[in-house]
């Protein structure tokens, strides 16, 4: 029987998977069709990504899973209407392109490459930083995403501490957790990254408060997700000068208004949501991977924990 | 008896090194005094660094050896009164700065960091870059230092090919060699890094030939030796777009002449020669150890020859 592929992944992106995505499933050994008007009752699986029409998912009553092609289910996760298994997108193109952007800008501040990069005095100031193994950075999220950028940043020498709640184990990373260990975390951080899901206990997490216990002059990179900070307290700090700089990729609205503060702010970098971008190529092996254990009866890769929002 | 060592590392260094020169001596296992004015006849040991009073070798008849801080020696390698043993500086502290810079400034330019880091008409651009997988890289000198920045890029999946003047190999890494391979190297490499020692065979290697022989928009890195680019020949390149950028932090005259085009061109990024800072701790332990090897009759490390220039 031929199963019917829901794609729901937005219009902007089908260019990209129109190829990708059949292909991967039929390396896959699957009999499908795909499309993006099916009748809803007739719907096998939907390839799922937010900001597309459907919010309505109690029409796909056949429908044995919401294949998600963002890392991110925030916006997904509270909708009352799904009661399909969800899965979310760990897709290694993702995660590479996470590693370089990370990595990228915390060599980018470690080196102080800005003074050079805008020079217009001309000025030949010699003065090496540190080595990166003088350079502690912390990266609040071991998941996927932030456990791979931690080997990376570890592997160049950096110290690194993580951060998640719950424990974690992970050679060479100093893991803490719980709310004593985030503010450790947070004591050491030169370079914080924010590497978070977004759920109701995260959303505000970098507050004033917290904002504080960092040292002074801390820079801060958000590739995870705008709401992880509390805009106004960031803004603060950063006039004070108790924030060096924020590199921000990830904003409460997208692309980030024109009158935004952070446009114009000298100590903020703005980088337009560039960081984690699901690749088609390997999100579609992973799509097809899963419909393969679906229609197998193998439990699914990645799926949500609904409860825990992630 | 008392070993003799001169330190001749210039006085501006000497603060750095009068705590842990005189303590790697010690954990060396030796007996001996370092001091900056001894009779050139009674000196066993000459620590060096260019650029201080010291140009002739002569009086010093006794020397073991000139054990050198910097990782080039062409500015002693040509001096005929040097008949003493020569080594050169691989500092595991210079070569982690190298491998920082190299691969910050790489991600830099893969990611295109410069147009979000001064961004004055707020434009949000999204458009990703590709995934370091797809972004070959070159790097001229497979030394100690081209070998570990190749190694470092090769782990964040660039696909990165070095070239040599004696065939290299190693692992992941595309390593090719002479002339052929030279038009090879160049001919793929989106970013081009330099690392080759200066030698009158290297010297001018990137001439308006050469550069021709990069692809369209190529970004060059030169954190080796100035003299190994001819400058009008780049600054040619760079005006017609050819080469999409240089960042370089080595020049024929440093610092750089402020009414050096280089200050100026919109293309050209110039860091005051910090990618390679030979660091005094991890440094006094390699004088320590040739000194303990060459009065125990053992080969120096990292000994220059003197026919080969580095």
């Amino acid at each position: 029987m031929t199963l019917k592929i829901l794609y729901a992944g937005g219009d902007n992106r089908w260019p990209d998977y129109a190829r990708p995505l059949p292909a991967a499933i039929e390396a896959a050994g699957l009999d499908a069709e795909i499309a993006d008007d099916f009748a809803p009752g007739d719907v096998d699986y939907i390839v799922y990504a937010p900001n597309n029409d459907l919010t309505d998912f109690s029409p796909y009553t056949k429908a044995k899973a919401v294949l998600g092609l963002w890392a991110g289910v925030e916006q997904i996760v509270t909708n009352k209407t799904l009661t399909q298994p969800l899965t979310r997108m760990v897709d290694s193109g993702l995660t590479e392109g996470m590693v370089e952007w990370v990595t990228g800008h915390v060599l980018r501040h470690h080196l102080g490459m800005d003074a050079h990069i805008v020079n217009p005095d001309h000025e030949w100031r010699f003065s090496p930083p540190p080595l990166a193994r003088h350079r502690p950075v912390t990266i609040l999220g071991l998941g996927e995403l932030g456990t791979a950028c931690a080997q990376a940043l570890a592997a160049l020498n950096f110290p690194v501490t993580g951060w998640s709640r719950s424990q974690k184990r992970i050679d060479g990373i100093t893991c803490l957790a719980g709310e004593d260990g985030l503010a450790e975390a947070l004591s050491t951080a030169q370079i914080l990254v924010l590497l978070l899901p977004q759920t109701p206990a995260t959303e505000n997490l970098l507050n004033a408060t917290r904002l504080a216990e960092l040292p002074e002059g801390a820079v801060i990179l958000n590739p995870g997700r705008g709401p992880l900070i509390d805009d106004d307290a960031l803004l603060a700090g950063l006039d004070s000068g108790h924030i060096g700089h924020a590199t921000l990729d990830t904003f409460r609205v997208e692309p980030l208004p024109q009158d935004h503060r952070y446009w114009s702010h000298p100590r903020v970098t703005v980088t337009p949501h560039i960081a984690s971008e699901t690749r088609a190529e390997t999100a579609s092996e992973v799509i097809a991977e899963n419909i393969r254990r679906s229609e197998a009866g193998e439990p699914l890769l990645f799926r949500v924990d609904r409860t825990a929002g992630y």
